[in-house]
Parts: C-alpha cells; structure tokens; sequence
C-alpha cells in the first residue's frame, strides 16, 4: 500500500537516535495498546479496523445509495473532524471536474454568509439532502447551517419528504442532534463515544460522505485493516509508522519546528488539511509540537520553495508521492520545437512529475532541509483507508513522545467560551463583563 | 479603503521599538523611491498605479471581451506570480457556486496528469480559449500544459480561429511565447521587464483573466493608485504600510518566527496564497525570513486552532477582516429551540462571524500570540486594488529591514536544475552524472 523512504533524513540525525528512542517507543507502544496513557477512553480508533462493521457498512451502503437516488446534490454539514476526513478522502479518490450527480457540497465549516447565499442560490431548482455530522450537535458552525438549510429543506419539501432528507451522524446516545433524530425519526449513525472527532474517518463520520460519493467503504476498511496488522511490531526500527513518529520527534528535538506536508498531486491537498488538523490539534499544547503547514507542488516550489531552500532552517518536509496515477498523458510532438521542450517527448506528464519531485528532494536536503518520502502505491480506497490509519497510530505514538495527551484539545475552548460570551449566550455573563471592560 | 490596527501588539513588543526602527524605515523609504537599493532594478511595480494605462485598459477589455464571447471555459495557463495574483483576485471578487460564463479555469500551476485528465474532459463540447501567462516561456509547468492544450485545441477549431483564441502575456520583447506571437500572430500583453512575478498582478498578467472574470479592472487600478498616494508618508509612525512591515520585522527580531495569515471569509483564501509567495519568496533567504502560513477561520480554529492557542510561543498572527460582505444572512426562528441558537435570534450570520473573530483575537492574544487586524471596507476591486499595493510596498520595506534584496529569488532555481538534469535536458549533463553518482 504505501513505503516509507527516511534515508534522506540520515544525515540530519545522529546514529543512534533511533536506537535510543527506540526504549521509549517500546514502552509506548504497550502502554497504548494496553489503554494505560493519557487520553486511553478516546481509544476506540484503535482496534477499530478489526472490529466487525458488516452492519454498520450495510447501512451507510443503503443509506447512502437512498440519498445518491434522491438528491443532485448532498450538503455535509460539519467542521474539525466532521468535515476534514471525508472531504480528504472524497478529493482523493475523485476525478477532477467531476460532473457525477450527485454533488457532494460542504457546509457548516465556518461561518460566512456570501458562501450561503451562493449555495442557497445554487440550490435552486436542484434536489438536495442534508448529512449533519457533530458529535454534541452543540458546534455553533453546523448547528447554525443546519438550521437555515433545514428550514430551506423543508420550505421545499413535504414534512415526510425532507424527514427523509436528512441524515444525522452524532453521538449514539445523547445531545442536541440525538434528541432531534428520535423525536424526528431522521435516519441516523453514531460516532462512538470513544472516538475523537480527528481520529473519526473510518467511522459514518467519514464513511457515508464517502459511500454518498459512490466509494467503496468497504475497501477503505480493508486497507485500515492492513495497516492495522502491518504496525503492530513494538521494535520501531522493523514499524515504519512508529519510525515516522520517533523520526519527527527526533528531528523537533534537533529545533526542526516546523513540520511541512508536501504533495504533486492536488487530489493530496485536502488529506493534508486533515493531517495538519490530526497533528496539529494533537501535539500543540504546553507550549510545545511541530508546527504544521502544508504544501502543493509543483505550484509552491514557484510561491513558498524560495524560503524552504533559503530561509530558517526550522523545517522539514514530509513528502507525499503517487507511484501509480489512473491517467497519464504524454507529451505531443512538435517538429518546430518552439517551446523548447522536445526533450521531454516519450516521458509522459507523470515521469515529469516525478523528476521535479526528486529534484527538489535533492535541493532541499541540500539546502538543509530533512525530507521523509512517503510512497503510495496508487490512489485507491484501500490505500486511503491504510494511510490514514498510518498517520493516526504515528501521531498517538508521536504525541506520547512529545509528552502531551494527544487525544484532547483544551485550547480550542478558549475562543469559544469568548464568541458565546459576545453573543450573549447565557452562563457566559461574567467573561461577557470581563471582556466589555476591555473595550472591546 | 482599508484600517489596520496594531494595538493587539504593543504588549509584545517595547514603546521604544517602533521610533527606534522609524530611522532605518525612513531611510529605506527614500532608498525605494529613488531606487538605489538590492534589486531596484525590478521597481516597475513603484509607480506603476499613477503610470497612464489607458490604452492597455482599453486593450485588455476589447480582448476580454472578445474572448468572453466565444468561450464556455477560458484557461489561464500561468504558475507563480502568473497564476496566484489573478486567481486572488477574482476568488475576492466573485460569488460562491458561480455558473457565471465563461467559467475561469487554471491550468499550467502544476504537472498533475490527473489534472490535465479531468480538464480535457471537461472541455468536451465546450467552446474555450487559452491565456498563457510566463515572463520568459520557457517555465516548464505552463510550457507543457501550453503546448497539450495548444494542440488539443488546434485540432478542435481551424487554423485562423485557433490563433484567434490563443492570447499570450509574455516579455515585450524577447522569450519563447513572445516569438511565437510574433510567428502565429497571437495578440498578446506585456509583462513588463522590471515587474518581477510576485509583483505583476497590477500588469496584465493579473488584470486580463480579472477582466476576462466581469470584473472593472479599471477600478482596480484605481484603487492602487488611492494606495499609492496613502503610503507615502516616510515617517513610520504615519505610514500604517510601513508600520505593518516594522512590526512584523520587530516581532521576527523577538524570536516570533512565523506569520500566520487568518481571514474569516473563504473568498480570501486565494488572496491569501498570493501574500505567502509575496513574503515567503522576498525574504526566505540566507537562512532567514519569517515563515508564512495562512488559515482560513472558523474552519482551521478546528483544525490548527489548538496549536496557535497552545503551541510553540513562535507565531503571530495577521487577521483579514471583511467589515461589510453583499449578503447578509438572519437566523429563522425555532420555536422548540430544539438547538439551543435561539440567543442568536435577531443577530445575522456577519455578526456571529465577527464575534468569532473578536474572540478568537483576545484568546490568541491570551496565549501568547500578537495580532496585527486589517480591515477590509469590502469585497469590491477599488479594495482589492488597494489592499495588493499595501503589501507590495510593506513587503519591499520588510525585506530591505532583514538585510536581503526582496526582488530575487535564487533559490527557486535549485530543483530545476535538478528537474532539468533527471529529464536529460541539454546542458545538465554535469549536474545528471553527479545526480546518478549519488545513486538517485
């Protein structure tokens, strides 16, 4: 499914590093799978690729097949890790300009009133569903979208028919959008309570965006699976996932701060998004962890290359490559060779690729900059469903290294309680005063 | 036009800071403007907005409208400062989920094959015409995606109606693509030979895919030319351009070692691109410059907000704020409140937005994180115009304040050496033996 090359990071760490940190990993290892760390109630991710969801898929199959007949294009409500998993693996499996029906459209993952009222414009004259996805139900981004494309939905719609037309992923037993699906009667799938919103995609979080696309959800189990078994070894120098994690660390320690995620394939960019939220929201705590950015080339090496071959040596780059693309495409001739670029002909657009993609390897780590390659046998379900298992067992065990829990997110509070205390929500009184007397 | 505010940094830096860089900013004001320092031989951009561009407005349009005309899809072929500027642009300018024809598209910015893929079969049945966008033509990205495009489309329309839907930016003198317009008779614009790439949106490599997109490129300019006159001041204190480039230097100097740039507003999310390759492509050299960022909020308060919140004390933040958006959007009732947002009633979609940003600003700024606020009056080309020459100007200050020539970029050019020499151009023969040797 995927390799992992980290001979270009060699010569930015010493030795024995690995072998050192090798204990340490070790003892990580068994402390996570004996559900003994920090965070271990949101471990349900964790065995869950073994676990049997012959039902749970069955469901999200017909549930998603019911919508795709209904609907010409499906809104997916929700923000974090309600919104950035699916969306990853949608655009990672999808063809560019897709024109398939139906469209899958997100919503609810900010908060800005030109973005609805085009979609509400492009709604006209177009059947639609709802997939709300939020753990709480409470997340004021989707509850506020919720309820204005509900009452759009229903303002369109029979009571019977948009009942129909809305599905709820949500905890399985109780909150906001629980309660409106039993009283309602909406269609619905639970997130489990033991699973955090950024270690979500392999549950209906993710999977039944990516079934309403037309993916095989099965397929993304499988590869989840095999990732599952291929990353148990506890020695990090025989697991590649527990070596990216001991080598992120290692080179953190090192003052690489900066960790960035770099693609040659635009139907990369949004796993990157969830990447960064994976590790960013678990290791950015007690004023420590990598900070994470994210990068497209060939596109970025021509806007922010300039700076990774020449500016602070605080970074590293982990580099995504697609061994195998669906399509490719060579280069026409041309007799006159106007452009120049007869050279190129009998290489097709991928050996193209593939060449800027080693040659910036070799510049950058030339210019200072340790890369890790990541290979990926092809864009496929099974390797989606295996790569995102990879990066979230590497960041439990990243995370325990740095010495943070990796599995909350205490500081994603704070602005929170400060918008409620704005907009006057009630129990917000107080830290409305305090901020009142501010001047603000 | 635009307001800044710098009060969310004076707890982070010393009263004495902003007098004490005023010196240097004043000298290197007069240093710009009579253009006597590191790379001034690329300060078309200076002036550029009180210059007479009459006549290319006039051109620009005539052929915008020219090609609006016969196309379903126009492609705008171009990578870098061909591609980033425009695209900005008319991201800030245009509706979400437009059908508006012709539909933009962008082609070039990279090697995907997948890419090129999806847009031939897009443009099946489609009636379209190319903008090709490079300084010199010889940038392999556009190069390649041009001459696949060429013929795609030569084989689509005669001889004479191919030419007429080809139109060429380029050197207004020498390079590939000019020699080809010269050849086949294609109209073509200038780039003029001292606007560097990051500089030219304000040329026609910005302003003909803007007028292509409906927008008053005239307004833009105009705009610019407001900016222009605004920041002319040299004393720091004065000059809100100036001051954004000395605080950010003064916070670099106090170990804030990234710039993260926040919007609340997708629309600037394009824009957003374009500032990271204006700062990261100016300064990221001789192993300094701050690193940039973007984050596009409430969304990545989801996704990176735990780190900014509670991660390494490195960054800062500069928050884009729109003070007036073209819709605006009430929250309907529920009487049951089964969600609990009825404390929303009365409030639109706008507010609830800014006191996200509001909040999200104290909390940061809690943790530890200075905030610089711009204020956008709107969405409109008047500002777009403005807000660009803001940080054109800012940027040649703030690199001239760290030491390096911002007009440059040398570092760009190690990967395609590497590029070259993997593919076998003529040239690299050298540079391939040393490759090879390493065993790559």
């Amino acid at each position: 499914m995927i390799s992992v090359d980290y001979s270009k990071v060699l010569d930015f760490i010493n030795l024995n590093d690995l072998p050192r940190i090798g204990q340490e990993v070790t003892e990580i290892h068994y402390m996570l799978h004996k559900r003994e760390g920090a965070g271990s109630e949101a471990l349900g991710w964790l065995d869950w690729p073994i676990m049997d969801h012959k039902e749970t898929i069955a469901k999200i199959n017909a549930c998603a097949n019911r919508l795709r007949k209904i609907s010409d294009v499906i809104i997916v409500i929700g923000i974090g890790g309600s919104y950035l998993g699916s969306r990853a693996g949608i655009e990672f499996l999808d063809n560019y300009f897709s024109d398939k029906k139906p469209e899958i459209v997100y919503a609810g993952h900010h908060l800005s009133s030109e973005y609805l009222c085009g979609m509400i414009s492009h709604l006209k004259d177009k059947n639609f569903s709802l997939i709300v996805i939020s753990k709480s139900g409470k997340t004021t981004e989707p509850a506020v979208y919720f309820r204005i494309l509900k009452q759009i939905l229903e303002s369109k719609y029979s009571k019977e028919e948009s009942k129909e037309r809305i599905v709820v992923v949500t905890d399985p037993k109780s909150g906001i959008l629980r309660n409106m699906a039993n009283k309602e009667g909406y269609e619905s799938f639970d997130i489990p309570e033991n699973v955090g919103g950024r270690f979500s995609v392999l549950t209906a979080c993710g999977l039944l965006p990516l079934a309403c696309a037309g993916f095989d959800i099965k397929k993304i189990l499988k590869g989840a699976e095999m990732a599952y078994q291929n990353f148990l070894n506890p020695d990090v120098l025989k697991n590649d996932c527990y070596k990216y994690a001991a080598i992120r660390n290692i080179l953190y320690r090192y003052g690489h701060k900066i960790e960035i995620i770099a693609n040659y394939e635009p139907k990369l960019n949004s796993l990157s998004e969830w990447w960064r939220q994976l590790f960013g929201e678990s290791e950015g705590k007690n004023g420590m962890g990598l900070f994470v950015s994210k990068v497209g080339f060939t596109t970025d090496l021509h806007a922010i290359g300039q700076y990774i071959q020449d500016g602070e040596r605080i970074l590293f780059e982990t580099v995504i490559n697609v061994q195998k693309v669906n399509s490719s495409f060579y280069l026409p001739e041309d007799k006159e060779d106007a452009d120049g670029l007869n050279y190129l002909l009998g290489k097709n657009l991928t050996e193209i690729n593939n060449s800027a993609l080693i040659g910036t390897m070799l510049a950058h780590i030339e210019g200072g900059v340790p890369n890790i390659l990541i290979n990926l046998q092809e864009l496929s379900e099974e390797v989606f469903g295996y790569l995102v298992y990879f990066f979230k067992k590497a960041c439990a065990i990243s995370g325990y290294l740095l010495g943070v829990n990796p599995f909350n997110q205490p500081g994603v509070e704070a602005y929170k309680d400060n918008m409620f205390a704005l907009l006057g929500k009630k129990g917000y009184e107080d830290l409305r005063k305090k901020i009142k007397q501010k001047g603000l």
